[in-house]
C-alpha cells in the first residue's frame, strides 16, 4: 500500500487579508526519494510573517501561487536516505512546507545537532534568533549606552533582538500592540521601557521614554510606526529593516513614510535591509553565542507552540492579527528517533 | 561717512514654489568688526538645492526666517581682521549669506589658498566637489564594472559624482530633464548614457541603459525617479541619499516612495544620507584628487555663473526648475587683493 501524505494546499491567493478559506487540506501520495534524495517527516513548522509575503510575488524566492503546498520553514526528520550524507533519524533543517512529508535534494539539507529541546532550534537557536542577532549586532552595529527602539517586540524576532541590545549595554525600548505583551517585555526580558502603540499617542510616548533619542531602530513593522520612529532618530541613526509586516497582509501597500528620504539626509540616516542568509559565513559562531546566553540565562527563550498541521492555517492568519507571543511554531509530529 | 551694505533679506516665506517677490533688496550700515571678528567682503555666493530647503524649517542648520538676510554659502576676501589669524586680502570661505558684506567670528572662517580660478573652489574643488566624492566614494562605494545611475545628473553635484564613477571605472547613467543636459552628458562628460526622464519612460529607459541593474543610486532627487529606480535596483545596492530636490520647492512634501521599506529588505539595500561635512577630516586627500583630476582633463568644471548681488533671487528660483548646466554661481565681486 501506498503511503499517503497530509498537505495543506494554497486554494486561493488573497486578494486582501488572509483567511483560514485561502487554504485547504489534502492528502496524496507520499512521494518515493530518487538517487540523491532525502524522504523526510516534517515535525515543527516554522510560522512567520515572511510566509504572508510569499504569497505577494517574488521577493528572495520564488513567490507561492494557488494550488502550490503552503511554503514553510521546516525542521524534520530523515525517515529514508538516498544520499551517503544523511541517515534515517537525523534533524535537518529544510524547506519542506505545511506537509508531512517531502522529499528533498541533499544538498538543500541542513543537519542540525540538538543541543537544547528541538523547538529553540526553530526559535532562538534557529533562523528567528539569528535574524535578530545579525540584524542587530551587524548592520545596526549599537555601541553600550546607545537607545535601541524595536518594533513589535514581542514577536519572535523583536524580542531575541531587544534582549540582545540588553546584553550589549543599550537601552532598549519595545512596541507592541497589548498591555499583556509590554508587561512581559519588561518585567520578563528586561526592556527598560515598553510601549503599547495601540493605545498610547507614540509621538509622545517615543520622546519620553527615549529621551536621548534614537541611535538603532530594530524595524519589523514599516508604516506609520516608522514614519513616527524616523523623526525622534539621533544624528547617525541606523534603521535595521528586518520586516514590513504592517503591509504584508493586504492587497493595497501604503506609500512609503513621510521623512524618506528627506530625514535621511539631514540627519544622515542608514536605513538597511537585510536577510539572515546573507551572513551565513558567521553562523557558527552566532549559534554558539546565543547557545551560551541561552545556558546563562542571559537570553529568554519564548515559544507559541499549536499542535498539528491542521493548525497551520490559524496560525498564521493568527500570528498577522499580532496574538502571539514569541516563536510561533506549528508541532506536526514527534521524533521517531532512528 | 558710515559704509554701506547691500543685503537681500527674505520678505515673507514661500507657501509653495519660491518666487522672486519672497526676496527684497536693503541697504544697511556695514557692521565694524569686534575683536576677534573679521570683516569679509562677499566676492562669489553658491546658489543651491539646499538653500530652498532652509526655508522649510530646522535641517542640519538653523532655518531661514522672514525678515533674515537670505542664507548662503560664499568666499570672500578679508577686508579688516581683528584677529592674528587672518589678514586683509586672503580669500576665505565663510557663510556670508546674500550679503555684500559680513562681520565673521575668526573661528568660523576656512582660509584657502586657491590654486585655479576662483569659480573652481566653489564648483568641482569646494563643498560640491567634495559632496560628490564623499558621498559616491564613501557612502556609495562602488566597484569598477558596477553600474551607477545618477538624478540631476547635470546639476552641479551630479555632474561630478557621475564623472567621479566614471574614474572608477563604473557604467554611468544620468537622468537629466533636457536634450541638451543629456548630450553634454554623454558628449562632453563621458557618461555611457543618459535619459531625459522628462519624455522618457523612465521605467523602460532604466531597463534599456542599465541592462544589469542599478549597483549604486547616486540620488539628488527623491520623488517619483527614486521609486522607479528602487524597481531597477541590484541585490545589495546602495543609495546614495544626498539630496531630494523634488520635494524642496514645495509646501506639501508628498509621502515616501512605495517600496521603502519593502524592497530595502528583499533586495538588501542600503540607503543612507549625509553631509559633506561629516567627511572633512579627509578634505585634505579628497581635495588633492579633485585638483590632479581637474588638471589632467579626467574631471571638467562646468560653471553657471550670473553677474551681480540682485541676480541671487532669480538664480535661485532658476536653479530650482532646473534651468542650470553644472554649479551655479553668483559673482558678486572681483577680488581687490591686499
Amino acid at each position: 500500500m501506498t503511503e499517503r501524505n497530509h498537505q495543506i494546499v494554497v486554494r486561493a491567493l488573497p486578494e486582501d487579508r488572509l483567511a483560514e478559506t485561502h487554504f485547504e487540506s489534502r492528502h496524496v501520495d507520499r512521494e518515493v526519494p530518487a538517487e540523491g534524495q532525502v524522504l523526510t517527516r516534517t515535525l515543527l513548522l516554522s510560522i512567520d510573517p515572511a510566509n504572508r509575503t510569499w504569497m505577494q510575488g517574488a521577493t528572495y524566492r520564488a513567490p507561492v501561487r494557488a494550488g502550490d503546498v503552503m511554503s514553510g520553514f521546516t525542521l524534520a526528520e530523515v525517515v529514508t536516505s538516498r544520499d551517503p550524507r544523511f541517515r534515517p533519524g537525523q534533524i535537518v533543517e529544510c524547506d519542506n512546507g505545511w506537509q508531512e512529508y517531502a522529499c528533498q535534494p541533499a544538498g538543500t539539507l541542513v543537519p542540525i545537532e540538538p543541543v537544547t529541546e528541538l523547538t529553540h532550534h526553530l526559535s532562538v537557536l534557529g533562523l528567528t534568533g539569528l535574524t535578530a542577532y545579525f540584524g542587530l549586532l551587524e548592520v545596526g552595529r549599537p555601541r553600550p549606552g546607545e537607545t535601541v527602539l524595536v518594533s513589535a517586540a514581542a514577536g519572535a524576532t523583536g524580542s531575541v533582538a531587544g534582549q540582545i541590545a540588553r546584553i550589549a549595554g543599550c537601552r532598549v525600548v519595545g512596541l507592541a500592540g497589548s498591555e499583556e505583551k509590554c508587561q512581559w517585555l519588561t518585567g520578563r526580558l528586561g526592556f527598560d521601557a515598553a510601549i503599547n502603540y495601540k493605545t498610547a499617542s507614540l509621538s509622545s510616548a517615543l520622546k519620553e521614554h527615549c529621551p536621548d533619542g534614537i541611535d538603532v531602530f530594530f524595524d519589523n513593522t514599516g508604516g506609520d510606526i516608522l514614519e513616527v520612529a524616523l523623526r525622534r532618530m539621533n544624528l547617525g541613526g541606523r534603521i535595521v529593516v528586518c520586516g514590513v509586516v504592517s503591509q504584508y497582509d493586504t492587497g493595497s501597500p501604503a506609500p512609503g513614510p513621510r521623512g524618506v528620504p528627506g530625514l535621511i539626509v539631514t540627519k544622515r540616516l542608514r536605513m538597511e535591509g537585510f536577510i539572515v542568509m546573507d551572513f551565513f559565513a558567521q553562523r557558527e559562531v552566532a549559534t554558539r553565542r546565543l547557545a551560551g546566553w541561552l545556558e546563562s540565562g542571559a537570553l529568554i527563550a519564548r515559544e507559541d507552540i499549536l499542535d498539528g498541521l491542521d493548525a497551520a492555517p490559524r496560525a498564521l492568519v493568527g500570528l498577522l492579527a499580532g496574538e502571539n507571543l514569541g516563536k510561533r511554531i506549528v508541532r506536526v509530529a514527534d521524533a521517531a528517533g532512528a
